[in-house]
């Protein structure tokens, strides 16, 4: 049985497995507490990260690679376009969301309220969370200004862009960190993207002490 | 004529470089102080990150999406494997050093050593430098594993995996930070690397107020 080693709220676990759903790959998803860094985890990946696919005796980390793999040996439905071109876009959109969203919003939000707590580490930083919520309104304001002209992030197709930002985004939004009222053009596209049967098992998730507003799972926010 | 934006120990920008010099697509290089964050850099690029490449009339940044680019491209030499598993390797890795040894080993040491100096923002922060080190010793018997079984490091052909490491690994030692005692397999590796054409434009690299040791530019270290 293919399985998927992950945290519910990672967003580069939650990014694999809207790839993995929307291509009907079944998975079971294991749960791992990836900072305690137990042997046999490491033994899986060494990177020490979070998530790792099990494809029948195949074992894959690193979010971006399973997903072209996938991408190569499940082109069914398709989630990158044809011409270099536009699969470069794709590309560059999912580099943002992993990197610079990542570490200036999730790491900084994520990170300091739930993470901080979850794995014993103290209290959440101020300085960093305000870096957070400033930055969030840079890249919200950023995103808007993509889909003001194009369908979805990267084009007039849904893609792997799409998936690397909402499952950043559906992340902070479990702690109620994004403003949807700042952008009509957003909420509507994270509502088409919501909507889709592969958000299901995210919207299902829960981290025991952080409840999600009621909000998160709701398709009509 | 084509424009590659970039700073002269980013191993981002060298791993584009690397890729360029590989497939011979000449281009006019331009130190960019991305720190300023001035406004036409951002025009160039929202993320305010380098390398950003003008290849023709595009603007093309994220060096992942970059490389990909480039090799649907411009095939030709190729620096990814054909088959998707093998595909997969080079990607995993890629992730690896743009990601996980960028984070645990050049920002700890680099960032702290030079660009602290360089941007001006304070002394070294002597306990990220000593876990830098730390993280290097695993990081270099990670690829002397690998290299043990593979003459390069994703299989037997040379790729990005070993443009994404070799970027990361030149950067440190321009500072004298990598124990190639360590590993003769390790020092074999990058003496082959090191000896490509594609490589002697970092190795003139010279960044005010750092001097590189004598044995970074030597093919015989
Ligand atoms: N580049 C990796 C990043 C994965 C990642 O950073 N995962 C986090 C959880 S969201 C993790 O496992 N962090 C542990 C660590 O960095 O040691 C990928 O895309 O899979
Ligand atoms: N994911 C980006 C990372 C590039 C990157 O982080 N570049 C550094 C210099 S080595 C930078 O410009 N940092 C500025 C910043 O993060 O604001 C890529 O692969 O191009």
């Amino acid at each position: 049985m293919n399985r998927l080693y992950h945290f519910p709220l990672s967003p580069f676990s939650r990014k694999v497995r809207l790839s993995l759903a929307e291509k009907r790959i079944e998975v079971e998803l294991v749960e791992e507490r990836y900072w305690e860094q137990d042997s046999d985890f490491l033994r899986r990946n060494p990177a020490g990260k979070v998530p790792v696919l099990r494809l029948g005796n195949k074992l894959l980390s690193e979010s971006a690679a399973i997903c072209e793999y996938l991408e190569e040996t499940h082109p069914n439905p398709p989630l990158m376009p044809r011409d270099a071109d536009s699969r470069f876009e794709v590309r560059r959109l999912v580099g943002w969301f992993d990197d610079k969203f990542y570490t200036e919003c999730t790491q900084k939000l994520l990170g300091e309220r739930v993470f901080r707590k979850v794995m014993g580490t103290g209290y959440p930083d101020s300085t960093n969370v305000k870096a957070g919520s400033r930055a969030m309104r840079l890249h919200l304001d950023y995103m808007t200004h993509l889909l003001e002209h194009r369908r979805w992030l990267a084009g007039n197709e849904m893609s792997l862009a799409d998936f690397a930002a909402a499952a950043q985004l559906s992340c902070l939004d479990y702690i109620s960190d994004v403003d949807w009222n700042r952008s009509e053009v957003l909420k509507d596209w994270y509502a088409k993207i919501k909507s889709r049967p592969a958000f299901r098992s995210l919207l299902a998730d829960q981290v025991p002490g952080f409840l999600p507003p009621s909000h998160y799972a709701n398709l009509d926010f």
